[in-house]
């Protein structure tokens, strides 16, 4: 579904849920009221006037557990199976359901794992199609109207809690899943950044410039922004700085 | 315009297609009717009936020149002041103008590059916005229906002349620009592969697998479809195998 503007939609997108008798949803976090709306918005100007929409409670997960892979086992099953006592009861034989995945459901997103696990199990006899969508990262870019890689160069793609141990030898690198300010980690000479939250709603923010300038205040603006709304979304791209001249030439 | 099917358009691009006064393209190498061919196709479906098509000429560039960097810096101003004197040339004033870029805009394109070069030249006074597209990345992974991360993995974007030197620690790479078949420098019983050529057109190809099995495969395939074809565009995937593990369990 892109990351909330209803024009950010491909057209194969708002077709594919134009066509969809169920729209499954899994409500989590802080920010369930304000994607729900945005939702809600993208289904009031392409859904269907029959779409029935389903919540899909997620199972509860012990977050400190004795025994940490039989947890998460567990949990995958208990999901697995929920999910597909939903698509059991709520779709007929041959219908349609949808997920609206946030941004392109092929970036930190588990919908796509979940209905593998489900063919996987045998739980539920399902064909996947997935349609792309606008990740939050090229609202990022386009926003900023930058490229992501330097000529010829790489990308790496990672979050902010790996973001340190993984910076050498990149010099464009995406951070995505930052709970608190990884940038701050880095050394800020090195860098330039291109910053953006809440990308593609109204109120959206986007910084950029020299780290070393903005490092502080995209921090501060962060904490400000998260506990006046209650939650935040933001990715940025960090840029190498051109090394020095060491010729005096400038 | 995403990878060559109209449908993977977002409305904001068709609607800022249909606004457009003049689209000018920059057609260069062997692709060059097919990916005509397409554009055609999507003008067809989205843009005005006034729309205007303005070839912009690529200048000549000296691929062996005595000094690579005063080429370089020649060939930029060159291309800058062709594309300045198109814009000048075909737009009023307060005109709109519009590049379908192939993907992406943000993904190894020269098209912003260009334009923020005009401006710090000073040649036009241009007000630049970017409207993302799917790019052939997301066509690929939707194509086979897979994330790009494993879960809370990073991912890296690399070129197929970088990809031996930059494979190592990473276990999600993707693959651009491959002129030849730089899996085959790998070592093949690490890796799955997930390759995709001429995403999103008709005689779009799909394979996917333990690159062991698929390697010699792989490079078959692309070299008999480029020889038909006459081009190719191909990308990939990348995935570390889990290591086998050593206690005997499996
Ligand atoms: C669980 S991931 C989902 C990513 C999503 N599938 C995508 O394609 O963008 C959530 C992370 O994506 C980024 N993100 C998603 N939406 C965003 C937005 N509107 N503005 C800024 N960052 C966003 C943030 O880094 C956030 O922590
Ligand atoms: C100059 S880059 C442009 C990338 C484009 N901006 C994008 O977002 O996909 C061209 C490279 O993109 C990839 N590519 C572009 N279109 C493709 C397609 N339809 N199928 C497979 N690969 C494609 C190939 O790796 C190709 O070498």
């Amino acid at each position: 579904m892109g990351v909330g503007d209803p024009e950010s939609l491909t057209h194969a997108a708002s077709r594919a849920l134009a066509s969809a008798d169920v729209l499954f949803t899994v409500d989590k976090g802080e920010a369930k009221a304000d994607l729900n709306a945005l939702r809600a918005q993208v289904c009031a100007v392409y859904a269907g006037p029959g779409l029935r929409v389903v919540e899909v409670e997620e199972p509860e997960r012990d977050r400190a557990p004795a025994d940490y892979r039989a947890e998460v086992r567990r949990w995958h099953a208990a999901r697995a199976a929920v999910w597909a006592d939903a698509l059991l009861t709520e779709l007929d034989e041959g219908g349609r359901g949808a997920f609206l995945v946030w941004g392109d459901p092929a970036l930190y997103d588990s919908s796509l794992r979940i209905l593998d696990d489900i063919r996987e199990r045998g739980l539920v006899d399902v064909d996947v199609e997935v349609v792309p969508g606008i990740s939050s990262v090229q609202a990022l870019t386009a926003r900023h109207r930058i490229p992501l890689n330097t000529v010829g160069g790489s990308v790496h793609i990672t979050t902010g809690r790996r973001l340190a141990a993984e910076v050498a030898g990149h010099d464009s690198v995406v951070v995505m899943l930052d709970g608190a300010a990884a940038w701050r980690t880095l050394d800020a000479d090195d860098w330039d950044i291109y910053w953006g939250a809440y990308l593609g709603a109204a109120d959206e923010i986007a910084l950029a410039g020299p780290l070393a300038e903005l490092s502080a205040q995209i921090a501060a603006v962060k904490q400000e922004a998260r506990a006046r709304k209650g939650w935040i979304m933001d990715v940025y791209l960090l840029r190498r700085r051109p090394a020095p001249r060491r010729d005096g030439a400038g």
